[in-house]
């Protein structure tokens, strides 16, 4: 195909009613195709069904301490767990801190936490006039709900190839005390892929924060989520050493959770952070609960006792993984390569590939798709407020659909692509 | 023994010897023993040995209405669950909202959403200049930390034998705006063991609140835990039932888990509660979570499918647990019985025993226990801001030691008893 670009009013014409006519044929397949959520496919949980066995009888029950993980208690989580998020997360299982199934319940509360009784004796961050947070975009919208939620400011931050502009981030944070905090799914970023350079890592760690309880939210939701292997994998620098290293302990919170490893709806998540932070966390918490799922926690432990069973583990995942992220770099090469109105990522790891349109045709693509049976992320949703200014950025999640699905959703993606494309392109003619 | 009351100082002296070398006697025993906490036995942990081998294939991990239970989704519960939950909650599944494994953090959390958002509409209770509770006592500890946590003031109802004392609930409520909520466990209550009266739930849904959003926290955590078998059995009018009839359907949210069903640390715990109630907190959570964990409701509903069930495994509880109750009667009749110097509950469900002895010797007796070996709730636990301004009462939690264990426990927390009352005696003659 040609590029668009050198179309005449009438070759656009012409190619719109070839298009709406194939988006005409997908229609009538009655397809129900669904690339909207980063879920792990049914062929990827079935590499965990091990968990489902691991304790058979109350003599399975108990950790390593000798703790009942039947009872009551342990707020922190059991020794076991400690030492398998630490491994996800990058850090001595001390600092460590495991709670239920969801990081994004940890990051809420962390949040709610910092709002009514602020960051080891800073004032709380409801009292104040305004609160901001910067956000690099594209990014994540649960983190994006989470904040506005709470009635928390976005400043988005354009992302870079190795992480959020720091030249923006810096002058933000310097000059305005009401910036208390950053998003960061700082390697094979939600949706782009991108691993945060040493230098970013080392930038957030240094910078001069106006805001004196400025905390970097370090959501590692991908840190072993690698589709290639060794020599092809990003790694990224530990925000704990860099923060540690430049004399700022406390201001960073780390996240990760078993949730796109074993079982999401069924997994454990931690949070890992300084000695201070983590205390006061503990302390706080102590109104909130007596303790996690620590059955679940030993299931865990047992299954994926250390980084090399993890990293065999996560090897699998890839290859189930991997044929489809390659597939859509196929299709959106073949169908889109050249023509001058898209361009696309293609991770290392991750669950998310960013696409790019036109300005203008993000919510129109798809609103087409969705009309032809295939569901995609919202448009506008990798962006604060749902608002993508451009109206260009969509998040592609590959994984669900079977290969077979994954094809043909990707053919109607790119038909509805290249409609509102060509809309758009009508409508300047 | 003969009363305490006619004694001389003589006889007072000679007493306080003898005890005090008993109490010698049994810190020469090097004891370690726990009354401290509501904690299941270990026998009753293994009535729920099935559980762990609920699920053991992926074909298991699917709930009636097809959901991959593995999966991410289902913010409020999988069907099976809700009507798991709607027994112990005496609802109907459809107002019935699961979470993870502790009603604590529901509460918590309840109140939490209160604070930031208001309720329907009302102003949120951050942004009034105060906020009242209403807290029945002797009550649950972890009740008032909660509120003590959130700088909720903390108002002290009298317990009677029917409830909170519902002259001074309706006085409190109906003179006072900034009285916002009251906590109660209704049936066989933490610690008395009492259930409210039908005329104390409509009362309590009755009664003319000056604040609009005055919202009752119905922690009916031992709604089915009774010690004895049908025909001495208490009976408790729903709330849910009494608001509507008295024309305030929001005023109520309940709570229930099964932490004292199966495991303590690894059950499920849910909130039923009026449909607007439900909807908000469903929207209000949405930020928050994506799901619990759908695999442990899926465990926990087929292992409880029905009412039956559920009571034939609460009557195995209740024969592990009674004779350590029938124990605690048994010995505080023995050697305290006809003293004068202490009261105490013979609860017919429940998990505690709540003693009074005379005003001011709580502490000294919780003091005396722990120097021979005997750990008990801490005295003034059972008041808000763990002050309880008689030092009388102390929480007895018979049901984790053995009966051996207990039996040895009870011998040592009645010769601290009546050290503490004769030293009070002492001072006083």
């Amino acid at each position: 195909m040609d590029a668009f670009s050198g179309m005449s009013s009438q070759e656009i014409c012409e190619a719109l009613d070839r298009e709406r006519t194939a988006h005409a044929g997908f229609q009538a397949l009655g397809l129900s195709l669904n690339m909207a959520r980063g879920k792990p496919a049914a062929a990827q949980l079935d590499l965990s069904s091990p968990l489902l066995t691991m304790l058979q009888a109350r003599e399975d029950c108990f950790s390593e301490d000798g703790t009942d993980c039947r009872n009551y208690g342990v707020i922190d989580g059991i020794p076991e767990a400690k030492r398998m998020m630490a491994h996800l997360l990058d850090d001595v299982p001390e600092n460590v801190f495991v709670f239920g199934n969801a990081s994004l319940s940890i990051m809420h509360d962390a949040i709610a936490r910092c709002l009514h009784f602020g960051c080891l004796g800073s004032d709380p961050w409801s009292t104040l006039p305004q609160v901001r947070f910067l956000c690099p975009v594209p990014g994540y919208d649960r983190h994006f709900a989470i904040l506005e939620h709470f009635g928390i400011e976005m400043l988005p931050v354009p992302m870079t190839d190795e992480g959020p502009d720091m030249d923006v981030v810096e002058q933000a944070v310097s000059s305005d005390a009401t910036v208390k905090g950053i998003w960061c799914v700082p390697k094979y970023s939600n949706p782009t892929g991108v691993t945060y350079s040493n230098e970013t890592v080392r930038r957030l760690a240094q910078m001069r924060c106006a805001a004196d309880d400025f905390r970097i939210f370090w959501d590692n939701a991908y840190g072993v989520h690698h589709l290639y292997g060794p020599g092809k994998q990003d790694a990224l620098l530990d925000i704990g050493v860099a923060c540690r290293e430049a004399g700022a302990p406390d201001r960073y919170l780390k996240f990760a959770s078993t949730s796109k490893i074993t079982f999401p709806g069924a997994g454990v998540a931690a949070m890992a952070t300084s000695p201070a932070n983590r205390d006061e966390a503990k302390r706080l918490c102590g109104a909130q609960m007596i303790g996690h799922d620590k059955l679940n926690q030993l299931r865990h432990a047992r299954f994926l006792p250390d980084a090399q069973t993890i990293a065999a583990h996560m090897a699998a995942h890839a290859d189930i993984m991997r044929p489809k992220f390659q597939l859509v770099e196929h299709i959106l090469s073949e169908e889109l390569g050249g023509l001058g109105i898209a361009t696309w990522t293609d991770p290392r790891g991750g669950y998310f590939v960013s696409f790019d349109g036109l300005p203008g045709t993000a919510k129109r693509t798809v609103e087409l798709a969705r009309e032809a049976g295939v569901i995609l992320t919202s448009a506008g949703a990798t962006w604060p407020y749902g608002e993508d200014p451009r109206d260009a950025n969509i998040r592609i999640a590959p994984t669900m659909p079977t290969l077979d699905e994954l094809e043909r959703a990707l053919a109607v993606f790119c038909c509805c692509v290249r409609i509102a494309a060509l809309e758009v392109m009508a409508e300047r003619a």
